[in-house]
């Protein structure tokens, strides 16, 4: 799984049938001190993410074992909105302080 | 997925079987202000999209969960056609706008 | 998928059972213009493609989609011969014309 | 498979169901000198390792087929925690000599 | 798949169970002239192959598609002992002849 920003949403109104009603979320990944890092991807909410939040997302076959995404052509979603980590013993990040 | 844009089609006559009748397009993924980025792609259309569109795109295992794509060797799948896009709550790309 | 031209081909004598009798094509990665872009790759021929010759080639577990390959350990499989491709309503490569 | 260091964790109270009760680990990818290399990855733990020890972990669907990780919307698992390594004849890493 | 040398092992004593018993080699992609390429990668070998060989490696679902790695989560398998490979018509690696 890789960390990320949600930083906007996709809208699309003609899509693959077993896609309607999911909601595209916009993500960025972000390194270690929660700055943007690599290219965006767009990824399937599985857990009621919003904006500014920071996640985790399963990428590839994994992306489809969430009930909301089985059996769909989806290969990125959000499987956890993350509340903190840790390096080396460390808080790099905790959403209750982030800005 | 990723956001790409259609910029054309590649033609193939002699092929896997299963992979006729199938419309491979020529993907060129798109930034966040829908600027190429990054190498093509080929995909088989899932979704009746053309040349100019923005597109989202699925690869691996989960191009092939939609009904054309089934059991076929494909890896990428056009599986949306993108309306709109915003990030942080400002537009970035809207399709009666787009040039 | 991804456009690649066949450049060679690779020998092994001693290989797991399942891939017996398969031919390993040594594949070049094109870009639009049929210029050389990126890393080769290995992959099973199951077309009856040729050295020279500009192939589709797709990966992962879709490689497994075909007759030849299932089953098998291959990552990679050629499921096309390319005849043509068109970029903005310009013929960017055809197979009759090509040098 | 690749050769990482665990750095440190990553907290989630909201998340896929079956996610509730994995650990996961932030992974720092390691070159043959175990030097940092490549960009952090975040993988469940699947044979109890702890922060500062280089682990293999594997990606991909092949990251569900432990136990711990079956039918989860896991990309990453930590598969095997690293004794030694020999390049060439020469031990370049040794976990009771590392630092 | 991939050309890649043998270039050493990874010892692991605690591992996923279904891990027992495989040989972990250390691999080191390899251009078209049988020279470093890239970064690493830790392959379970299904063909006895050896220190200073070249060979063939599969990544993903693929991976685990030999007698041995069924079933395991192993994301890259050693499925052939490369004896040459020829571009455009020319030997560029020849086992019996490398030094």
């Amino acid at each position: 799984m890789l960390l990320a920003k949600v930083i906007g949403t996709v809208v699309s109104s003609q899509k693959e049938k077993s896609m309607e009603g999911k909601r595209f979320m916009l993500l960025e990944p972000v390194d270690l001190d929660g700055k943007p890092s690599g290219s965006h991807v767009v990824a399937i909410d599985a857990v009621g993410s919003g904006p500014g939040e920071i996640v985790l997302y399963a990428s590839g076959s994994s992306a489809r074992l969430t009930a909301l995404t089985n059996k769909t052509p989806c290969d990125a979603v959000i499987m956890a909105i993350v509340d903190q980590w840790e390096v080396g013993g460390d808080v790099k990040y905790n959403k209750s302080e982030a800005g």
